[in-house]
């Protein structure tokens, strides 16, 4: 079976935004962006991987979110969507926003341009890495063990990879709320139909599922 | 996290109808029900077990073949989805419908009144069990090692685990054709509200997915 690099549970605002400018340690997700608004979907489900208790929904919106780690050997991620810092590394203190338990459970590849060295924190590893999307993507794919790649965001992350054309599958989640500014993936999905087949699925909750894969 | 019991991509159609009357080895659903029709939006995707080359859906039909063996220790299955025989066992000779390479890569517990003995075909034992629908998830649960138990079928099996509202979760895929006669799983969905949510999903492909989870 192919490799692929895929999207999962990316969530944006109706008008194609998944982030705000100004994105510090207080707004992981920048200005004007309340994180909630675009995830509560995916927080409201069984299987969200911050949920511990037994309860959540187990509808349409639960197959996304248990379908995060299936056959997925490692994940890419943008600089943003692994710190709020820029620029070099004043120190190596920040160790991500997830705690001691990162979700990932994988290798993951966070991209920069400024070095810093790989650690590990329960059964999660990450790696800084310099180089273009193409050459990111060799590693991860090496790392990955035969297993996909999950291509994690930020919003700027996944359009540098949708560019490059690396992208096999994309799920992106559009919630019933404007924000009007702020990094935005796209103006309209429409955009990707050249190269993708799309499924457009309204999910009781109220998000509706995009569902892209490679024509 | 507690054991589920998971009732996945079992398919009807639009009347409820999920194998017809009189089964045998040529006609594994029964006279006058053609698999094909039930069971082709899981055959177009990507994940279907039965796949051998890379293409196929990977739209909403896909998150539901691929999470067919997700978090999945165990499937438990009635002696007719295993076997077209019925009375006791005449030899050992017949060893299911799926080859070598059975999709179920766990122990799978067939229920019968007739013993015979356990064998292992690839990553799949199959034993053969007695007793009633709780005694047998025991065992299955046991088997399992902490993950949920499938129940796979065929229709009266289902059936009667619900009659003994031993399913946690339910996935049915409503095919958009009339049977009229057969093996019946409902008159309606709305028969199991009283004790399950239940979310109805259209699927462009023409099923409509039935998620039902314990109230």
């Amino acid at each position: 079976m192919p490799q692929l690099l895929r999207v999962q549970n990316f969530s944006v605002s109706r008008d194609g935004i998944g982030a705000g400018e100004g994105q510090s340690l207080e707004n992981p997700f920048g200005h004007a962006v309340d994180p909630g608004k675009l995830l509560s979907w995916a927080g409201a489900t069984a299987s969200w991987p911050g949920r511990t208790d037994s309860g959540g929904s187990r509808g349409l919106d639960d197959y996304f979110t248990r379908d995060f780690t299936h056959n997925i050997g490692a994940e890419i991620m943008g600089r943003n969507k692994f710190s709020p810092h820029r620029g070099p590394w004043k120190d190596h203190e920040w160790r991500g926003w997830w705690g001691d338990e990162p979700p990932f459970h994988t290798p993951v590849f966070v991209m920069t341009h400024h070095e810093r060295p790989s650690f590990t924190l329960s059964d999660t590893t990450f790696h800084f890495v310099g180089g273009d999307p193409e050459s990111v993507l060799a590693r991860a794919r090496e790392a990955a063990g035969g297993k996909d790649v999950r291509l994690g965001g930020g919003v700027t992350t996944v359009r540098e990879f949708l560019d490059a054309d690396l992208v096999d599958t994309l799920h992106v989640a559009v919630s019933p709320v404007e924000l009007g500014s702020g990094l935005r993936l796209w103006e309209s999905p429409d955009e990707l139909l050249d190269r993708f087949h799309l499924e457009v699925v309204p999910s009781p909750s109220g998000v509706t599922h995009h569902l892209f894969w490679r024509r």
